[in-house]
């Protein structure tokens, strides 16, 4: 059974939310057990209807009849579509079908991605960055092109008289909040969701992290002019505070100082008994790391690890020697690194057990290093760690903590 | 509770056989719900003992209660080390403790590392390839070095005169069979564990495929005269033809006539989209591929995936574009291959999906094509796939089938 709810957001303004459990990995890629929603809105103005984006393709149907309960698609003016990935356009050609009378707004990559994804060929009009488009007497859109987040094609949408802000993926979070506005959430689901909305930021828009900081910039002059933040998934937001800070803290590549994250592959337990040592002396430092376990028993939550590494100061990475090479995960865990983790001010030490032969460390320096990762020591030890690896392990905790 | 089995399996010999239903991941890396074993063997002459290998580290003291049902452990003359991998010699040093009178027999490089990985000083002879190891009267092994199968501490022991192979990883196998022997399985389960000979071998050995037929080679005066062969894992065999033959194959690196394997990743159905076009036509061929899914709802069994890789003919991989890179699991996938899959023989087919700009297949392309992989088409399309995309593919299912 497909989970939605309709709920009026403020006066004139409708959320149509597709609560999606069943999506076990996000983009195919990322674990969220949490699930994640897609977030549709209907906005109405005294002569005018406007659709916000849409929900995951595959729930067309879903979608159309959740929508009647509102409006009539014949009755839809406009469809704005603040970015075409398809857990928010999925929905877009059908609703193009039914709603006849609909003019699609979009950035002109997002129509033309329209077109080659779905063949979706209806009424378009590109939109600019900054344009004000007039809905009608007193109704006015402000679109922004906010580039690389995540995408080429993404905009947000500003409803100036009513003081929302459509921002599809950003400011966007994983879960199925219990209600629609974060602040009515209670204190510790509001914890949980200021971690989604992290883990989803780093997960799906980490790679384009320096885009942040020059798209807020250009939000700047109306910011302070929002009174409702409705973002494409999760909960949507009285307080623009909310997730503009969040969005200043990851977009500054800041580091949470001391913040240390261990992330080890252990076969037989060598790597394991050097790193539960390690894990000791850094708490003897009042510091709680945490970690990663890649064994006979576990495998670690990647959406989970990338996310705990975006802001860490200390990352330590325990791999062993496998077939003269690094492990095959700790390798998949380093390209997911490079690609969506800024290296700005982080220590990195690493820790590799070896056989017969100790490649796999000079490996992963050089493959981190090439990404201006700065690795600041290097544990090798043959086997079982001797007592001068562990001196020496104490000093590296020394350095980082 | 720790399951084992302890057996007669010929007159003088008996098996101690450790099922481990709990590890979930071999090395930490390869799925196994099958499961595995440890054999460890216990030898009798008239005048000695000998201990062949042991089970994995963390059964210590199992492992000694159980030996205690065959053996004193005091009377153990001969400890002998095929492979210091620790879980076969994880149970070496405690073994070692309570048989005081036992002499450890190893490569010079197994020795070495059980004191690098255990700190173990005994009574070690290191044996040298093609040694003959008189243990008595009318009693001789025979060790012959099998370097890096896989790794290069690697030898097989052949008892002279009982004509049985005690072969440690080489010829193992996963999962934990209802008999002992591999002659009293049922049909159903023969094929089951054939397969699991292929996956363990592929898995652990694979890279290492082209020391396989340099190695059968050495052995070859002696296999026409083998009677039983016990390796390490798995099953044992009363015919030397059963793994030899599935040796001879493998690493002869030959293909399975037009066998193919696709393997592909889909975020929103696009890709999927064209892979099931492709899985129709391929089937009009007559050919049924073995299909492996990365979605929103399913990840692949890697260990299985890449078994299936190993001997196919046609590999098609599908790819989104991710991040203007290729997308990182299947990214994970081509390292696997690199490492474990010989190029020879093959057909690759590229596939790949893009919304707005089109890396992936050329990056995919000269991954593997720079370890001698035969990429013989890319096909890409923006979006839906075109007509002209699904004549295109039609085309090339032509070429390679």
């Amino acid at each position: 059974m497909v989970d939605y709810i309709i709920q009026k957001v403020v006066e004139d303004i409708y959320i149509l939310r597709l609560n999606d459990s069943s999506t076990k990995y996000f983009e195919a890629l990322w674990e969220i057990p949490e699930g994640v929603t897609y977030n549709s809105f209907v906005v109405f103005t005294d002569d005018r209807v406007i659709v916000m984006d849409g929900w995951k393709k595959g729930y067309e149907q879903t979608y159309i009849e959740a929508l009647k309960e509102v409006v009539e698609p014949g009755n839809i003016n406009y469809i704005i579509v603040n970015h075409s990935e398809p857990d928010h356009s999925g929905t877009i050609p059908t609703l193009a079908k039914v709603a006849k009378q609909s003019l699609i707004l979009g950035h002109r990559m997002a129509i033309e991605i329209l077109r080659s994804f779905y063949g979706l060929e209806a009424k378009y009009r590109p939109v600019n960055d900054g344009e004000l488009v007039k809905i009608s007497e007193g109704d006015t859109i402000v679109t922004h092109h906010v580039p690389w987040l995540h995408w080429p094609d993404t905009i947000v949408s500003y409803f100036l008289e009513k003081k929302t802000l459509f921002s599809c993926d950003v400011f966007g979070s994983y879960g199925i909040p219990s209600r629609v506005f974060y602040e009515e959430l209670g204190d510790d689901e509001k914890r949980l969701f200021n971690h989604y909305a992290k883990k989803y930021f780093v997960n799906i828009i980490g790679k384009y992290v320096d885009w942040v900081t020059k798209n807020l910039l250009k939000l700047s002059p109306l910011l302070n002019n929002i009174e409702i933040v409705a973002p494409g998934h999760g909960p949507i937001y009285k307080n623009v505070e909310t997730p503009l800070s969040l969005y200043r803290y990851l977009g500054s590549k800041a580091i949470e100082r001391r913040k240390t994250v261990i992330v080890y592959a252990s076969m037989y337990g060598f790597t394991e008994n050097i790193i539960n040592t390690l894990i000791e002396e850094i708490e003897k430092k009042g510091i709680h790391p945490l970690v990663f376990r890649i064994t006979d028993k576990n495998q670690p939550v990647y959406s989970e690890l990338i996310t705990e590494l975006f802001d860490a100061e200390n990352i330590v990475i325990g791999t062993p020697n496998y077939d003269s090479d690094i492990y095959p995960s700790i390798k998949y865990v380093v390209e997911l690194m490079k690609a969506k983790i800024p290296p700005d001010n982080k220590r990195i030490v690493l820790l590799s057990s070896y056989g017969w032969g100790a490649v796999a460390a000079r490996k992963l320096n050089d493959v981190l290093s090439e990404k201006g990762f700065r690795v600041v020591d290097i544990v090798e030890f043959k086997g079982r760690p001797t007592e001068n690896t562990v001196d020496f392990l104490k000093r590296v905790v020394e350095k980082i903590t």
